[in-house]
């Protein structure tokens, strides 16, 4: 008998999970359903549409339902929103939403890849005609409509996180004034001090007006319905749009409630097969937590490329198959401006609420030889055990370079090398495009021994 | 007593191993004689300063000998070429080329960095005033007065290496029509095939000539000792000026003359602290062979990171210290025209050479999501072992990324990781730097399983 696979949920760990399946058991039947209209497109890219990076929305999307099933074999049902599990009958109660019933999809395996949604503010006016998330393709298309149909002048974007920062970008080069509220000091919790204020300052260079240490207390709203100033504690700031990027929660209700294990951060808890804990279920992306390769701890990272390999692994397990996903560093990039900004591994913070006994160092050296053109600074922080040297996380921030650097010392870091092991890597010199010691091994060498040597490797 | 420690040779691992023998033993005497008149300037930059991308030559002096005695407490002499070294007698004889006498300067320890010197073809003719190589500060000086003051319209460029490739570009881009003559079928050997056919097209494209499998047999000389047309076995070639770019040697004669053991490639053979076959004689820089990390065998790789690294580490000893140089994998990188082209570690032929059973794979993929800005082509090819999938090798060109993107390959080789370590690493996706599969993981996908999967990792 056919094998089913059902997977829940179509944007990223969903249907990387559903064309897994079906490449490993060609024989089984895969079925995903979606709430929405449309599968498998690219929220990261969502905030360069509104700015105009990506001039066509239809880019955004990779396949479309029909490509999708031609192509990778797995019937597609957009507009299907699965609303209970039932894991004892082994079905799932789906809402097709164009014939308005309720049908019940059996299966033999089930992913759930039922994603994340924004958090709220939960205050009065967050529902206004021009208060926007930029979560889904949907939004960014209904944010594109108002800004062309609106002309929107002055923006308040709440939230200083990664797509806070994008939103403020792609609003600033379209011409719309920028305020960004934050509740911290400094612009995107996680990353080091010192990052954080390199990317406050570029916000700033670019007149981006950023709010700190502020909570939004209340919106004005107008009679149309549109907010037209928000209010803080301190301060009220007048606005014809406002973007909320608080940042997201898992989507884990529907297995929660079928019985699946959560975490303390409410997203699936699921074994290294990306097995939940009720039989016969699996869960991929944004829906779960993940295991923090560095600390073994368990995360809350709801990453593209997380949901992709979690997916993969759950639909070739679903399939019969024996994958394992062994967990994540959160590799992450953001391009504020002119400013690139990489993150891979666990911050000092974490560090040492791991309890590692962790140093910091952090250098800022050329990317280049110093009078080529394209030569910029670019910052390495590094954080390392303190005994064995052992490289635990790093950011890597400037304007040549940062983010594929940063990708040496994920391969560093996920390997549990030490600052020396990566100190005396054979790294390139060529003229064109790094100097002689290249800044990672500037910061390799500067932590290795960060009391006894305070010499710059290029400078001898 | 004071410790005194010699160093021969200014370039490159000579300044580094006075600086770093200084500054470990402070109260040592250190000096270091060079016979030419300039000391510790970037052989590599050359190029680009014929080029024009380097304006001022005064550039590619990183310290004057002032600079270098006062900020590293070295005494230097210039013009002072050493002429024998006498072991048993602990002592160097000297030239003083301004005094025009052979001092005898004693010595505790002696760091032999005598570098390398063009190889010659042999021919008559070689040494006519239009025939330069590219090797050395005066070198790049005297010719860049030749073009500046002949202008020059036509040369031909013998030998397809990396200062081949260089100095084609850096003549092309004045305007000189360039003919590049090669003994091989293919520019750069030790690339792989795929990437060499790569740097071809590069080269055409940009109109430089290639002219394949041949060996200059003859000169033509004018009355005024000019090289007026250059001969191969097939073709003859007019020409206002000739570049020797045929590979560098081992200046090795002075220490081998003293007793210190050669390899098969002529460069001095040292233990792992740099130590030669002679009693309190170190050695380090491009006299030297070096030992590959992949292989574990001796090969010639005069590189400036090399010699650096060598030059620390035998200064670090010469002073009392006990630095290990592990070796080195080889790692290069140029610019031909717009194409990034890197190498590190073992070729596929080198991989077969020493024994390995090796597979190789290709892949080629975007370097960020293909509708942003910036995106062009990687290709990757990857040298592995093929029963462990150890990383033995790769080449990595194009046009957006490839050198950096080498730099994790050679993390990797050099730690012994296999495709699989590599597979699983969790790079940054973010659309303005790289794609949600950076090439890196595609290639090291592909080799992981080349039989069984087809699959594009980025394709479900």
């Amino acid at each position: 008998m056919k094998r089913r696979i059902l997977v829940i949920g179509g944007v990223a760990a969903g249907p990387a999970a559903a064309a897994k399946a079906k490449r490993v058991d060609s024989s089984a039947e895969v079925i995903l359903v979606e709430s929405g209209e449309h599968i498998s497109y690219g929220i990261c890219e969502l905030p360069y549409f509104i700015g105009g990076e990506v001039k066509d929305p239809g880019r955004l999307i990779v396949y479309t339902p029909e490509r999708f099933e031609m192509e990778k074999g797995v019937v597609v049902k957009t507009l299907h929103r699965a609303e209970s599990i039932h894991p004892l009958r082994r079905l799932v109660e789906v809402r097709d939403f164009e014939r308005s019933v309720v049908l019940e999809i059996p299966y033999d395996r089930l992913i759930v890849a039922t994603g994340s949604r924004p958090k709220r503010l939960g205050i009065a006016g967050e529902d206004a005609r021009n208060v926007f998330t930029v979560k889904s393709y949907p939004h960014a298309l209904a944010l594109e409509r108002f800004i062309a149909e609106s002309h929107p002048r002055k923006a308040v974007i709440i939230g200083a996180g990664y797509i806070g920062m994008e939103m403020a970008e792609s609003l600033a080069v379209r011409g719309i004034e920028c305020v960004l509220i934050h509740r911290h000091d400094l612009p995107m919790w996680g990353l080091e001090q010192g990052t954080r204020e390199a990317v406050a300052e570029e916000l700033s260079a670019h007149g981006v007006r950023f709010v700190a240490k502020s909570e939004v207390i209340g919106f004005d709203v107008s009679g149309d319905l549109l907010v037209k100033r928000v209010r803080t504690q301190n301060e009220s700031f007048d606005c014809d749009l406002v973007i909320v990027s608080i940042g997201v929660e898992p989507e884990s209700t529907l297995a929660a409630t079928a019985g699946a294990r959560c975490g303390s951060h409410h997203g699936i808890l699921t074994d290294r097969r990306q097995v939940t804990s009720v039989g016969n279920i699996y869960a991929a992306g944004d829906c779960c937590e993940v295991r923090n390769v560095v600390s073994q701890k368990w995360m809350y990272a709801p990453l593209a490329t997380i949901a992709a390999r979690q997916g993969r692994v759950a639909g070739e397990n679903a399939a019969g198959g024996s994958a394992i996903f062994r967990g994540a560093l959160r590799s992450i990039a953001v391009r504020v401006f002119s400013l690139e900004v990489a993150r891979v591994g666990l911050s000092s913070h974490e560090a040492k609420e791991h309890g590692f006994d962790a140093v910091t160092g952090h250098i800022e050296a050329n990317s280049r030889i110093p009078f080529f053109a394209g030569n910029a600074k670019v910052h390495v922080t590094t954080v390392a055990e303190k005994r064995t040297g052992r490289l635990l996380g790093a950011n890597v921030y400037g304007r040549d370079g940062a983010v594929l650097r940063a990708n040496t010392l994920a391969l560093a870091i996920q390997q549990r090398l030490s600052a020396r092991d990566l100190a005396e890597t054979d790294l390139i010199y060529s003229p064109p495009f790094s100097p002689l010691w290249d800044p990672l091994l500037i910061a390799a060498s500067r932590l290795n021994k960060p009391m006894r040597d305070n010499e710059k490797p290029d400078s001898d």
